[in-house]
């Protein structure tokens, strides 16, 4: 472990360049503005990894491009690691609240400003790092190392899900590092155990041809935010359950001793430190519950009428929303949305039209506590830390880790630095530098620890 | 009337090119963007008036310029007429849906589309045509006349209304003819004896400090899109009715004579011809009831979260909507507006911060069916269309009429050609050039029948 610091620690300027040269890309996976600064970047991240000996390739998909690369010098005594992250980023808005601009990373107090600070550039980047590490110390990775660092994250992982039959056979390997996680707090170890899933949908009401004057028509048009917001309001009962029916049917419950052992990780503060003075968890369920073993119904979105500067008495024509909910194990996506479509459709005003476009979804994956990739991480973590590691689960999801998994048959693990206040998704997304330091030297240890744990 | 007529076919093709002039200036005043386009108008009106020999001020308001031109030639045996209406227009959003620039008026199938061409540029142009006809074809007007044409009827009449006590001297009549309203159809004459009164407001509600990641803190935060869409269903009862305690208090409920009266004029078939299948008439009552002699409660705009393309798994940390109500007569701006905010204050979800901003309201109007003017515009209408002029309402708003009546003094009566299917205040408002043909002759004959009736 002292080899591996002192060389990060002399690299590290060099290292933070090429971060920040990274960072630059503007990856926004979900707005098709930007795509030709995908090629840009697998391009960077090609060069990035042939440097390292890896061989690597730019996967065109259905979606956007993967990138991925190998290094499998290791041998076939040894297991084969497939280490997943994203190279994509959410959008930016609402822009005017950055600080700085979110494709410039400024560096404040020891934290990195930028989008993909943290999700997932600067976690997949410490990993990346890691090999780097190990070739520069070590002269050769202590495991066979793949890549996979996809490009729509944030939009479903089409191009991945949808390749997978033929992608199967080169990501094949025996353990699943998925470099996307967080931990409880800065100073607390874990390993992730699992995420939920997601399925997504947009919904439109339309209660007239086009834009009606609201005195004209006021008493007379049954405005669509109006039937959206009662239609909205319908979608939970008084005890904060989604009313749809059956959305419940597939939980599986935790069992009390699950419970024990999860709430001992769980970040009771990070509500308070956002502000948060109204909550959601259903009647009787503490805020761990809610999080990590119950689903979710969320309006990601509500737009409908006049909604910039100054007044514009009108009923708008049309009113939109965009939901999402995530999901637990055992919950089928596709069941769900339907589930949740046939309900809106019997519940929304009549004589409103509704339409319903569901998204692309993903199920939620669990990993074992007890596999030899689980336990090398949280064996790193607990070196670096000096502390027990515990288990986590998280409450957001990565897409395409349960068809991955599925795919290759590897045993999983998530790991990462994230923490719940450096605002991934949000205006002034950070990470600070010295826990992106540590996801290097954790990733490399818990990779020598997995050779010579065998 | 036939002098008259032929007066103005001799002269359309030139009146309607000054007209298509008055409809390119972007005067939009509830967007400050805009500001520079009042100022150019008012200037061109100035000399448009100026050649008819009347005495023009641009008069600065606290709030936009507020044009204003008279001619009291016509002498003190002769009533005073005070012609008010507005130069200002609605914003143009959603801009896309416009099959031509707004601001470059357009013919097609002899209509002339554009921001304004109704609503109230068309209007008040065309009165501003019968005196320049009476002009041409009498030599002198047949009563003393005084246009009021104000900056900001879209955006509550701030500067008119709080200028007031200075201006009402100089208003000062006999009559204020309004124009600034429509006919049941194209084939029905009528005369407008009132609107609504209107109050306007903005909410906004926080649920946390920052956007939140909505796996991070999904069954955790309440999302304030939810307690948006949860506030606004309550604010209906189950009978359709305004669910604010003492909304309707000081409404006076109508004759059965009035409503026998009114339902004569009542346009049953706008509706369907906006395409409407969802009505938010109150249980029991018609459309013309509900849209005339009832007040309203509407959500013009509402947002929150991510709108864009795509899709952002957010839980934002504000939504806000756009509210206003109109107010029938009897009703007190202020104390709806009190009662409102006091209503969502009470009922939005606890933990969930409510701010409540008022904007200016305005009282309803009324006018009386047997004053000279009310009487002269409905002879004038009779000739035109060979038919018996009807008596309607308006179920929109002029916001100063009210306080401006007050001020002066004067019997009130409203004229004008808009249909409800012109897209006032939506993409694609037009107007027809034979009704602005015929709203010259209206507004002319009427001044005549004024002098002759004496």
């Amino acid at each position: 472990m002292d080899r591996l610091r002192a060389w990060v620690d002399g690299q590290f300027s060099n290292i933070c360049e090429e971060f920040f040269h990274f960072l630059r890309f503007k990856t926004i996976s979900t707005d098709p503005a930007y795509l030709s600064e995908h090629s840009r970047c697998t391009a960077w991240l090609d060069s990035l990894f042939r440097e390292m000996k890896f061989k690597v390739e730019t996967i065109e998909t259905s979606g956007l491009p993967l990138f991925y690369a190998e290094n499998l010098e290791a041998g076939k005594n040894v297991p084969t690691v497939l280490v997943y992250g994203h190279y994509d980023v959410q959008p930016v808005d609402p822009i005017d609240l950055w600080k700085s601009d979110p494709f410039e990373p400024t560096v404040r107090n020891g934290n990195v400003y930028a989008r993909g600070a943290l999700d997932d550039k600067g976690q997949i980047f410490f990993a990346a790092m890691a090999a780097r590490t190990l070739l520069a110390v070590d002269g050769k990775l202590p495991v066979n190392l793949k890549f996979c660092i996809e490009g729509e994250e944030e939009n479903g992982s089409k191009g991945l899900s949808e390749g997978l039959g033929l992608l199967k056979q080169k990501l094949g390997a025996d353990y699943l590092l998925v470099v996307d996680c967080g931990l409880p707090d800065a100073d607390t170890p874990a390993i992730d155990l699992g995420g939920r899933g997601i399925v997504a949908m947009e919904i439109s009401l339309r209660g007239s041809k086009e834009d009606l004057h609201s005195g004209l028509f006021g008493g007379v048009a049954y405005n669509p935010n109006r039937a959206l917001a009662e239609l909205i309001a319908e979608c939970w009962d008084e005890d904060g359950r989604v009313a749809v029916p059956h959305f419940y049917d597939d939980v599986i419950e935790p069992s009390e001793e699950e419970k024990k052992e999860f709430a001992k990780a769980y970040g009771k503060g990070h509500a308070k430190e956002a502000g948060i003075a109204a909550f959601s968890a259903e009647q009787g369920l503490s805020l761990m519950e809610a999080n990590w073993f119950r689903p979710t119904f969320e309006i990601n979105g509500i737009s409908g009428g006049y909604t910039g500067a100054g007044f514009k008495t009108v009923i708008p024509a049309q009113a939109q929303a965009k939901i999402s909910c995530r999901l637990v194990p055992n919950q089928d996506p596709k069941k769900i949305s339907r589930q949740v479509a046939d309900f809106l459709k019997a519940k929304v005003k009549k004589g409103i039209d509704l339409e319903v476009k569901v998204h692309q979804g993903a199920r939620s994956f669990r990993g074992k506590a007890d596999s030899l990739l689980a336990k090398a991480v949280a064996g790193a973590y607990e070196e670096i830390f000096q502390k027990p590691c515990l288990k986590i689960l998280s409450g957001g999801s990565i897409p395409i880790v349960a068809d991955l998994q599925d795919a290759i048959g590897a045993e999983v693990v998530g790991m990462g630095y994230g923490l719940a206040s450096d605002n991934i998704h949000a205006p002034n997304e950070h990470f600070g530098l010295d826990r992106f330091k540590k996801g290097i030297l954790t990733v490399a240890r818990a990779l020598q620890k997995m050779r010579d744990s065998r």
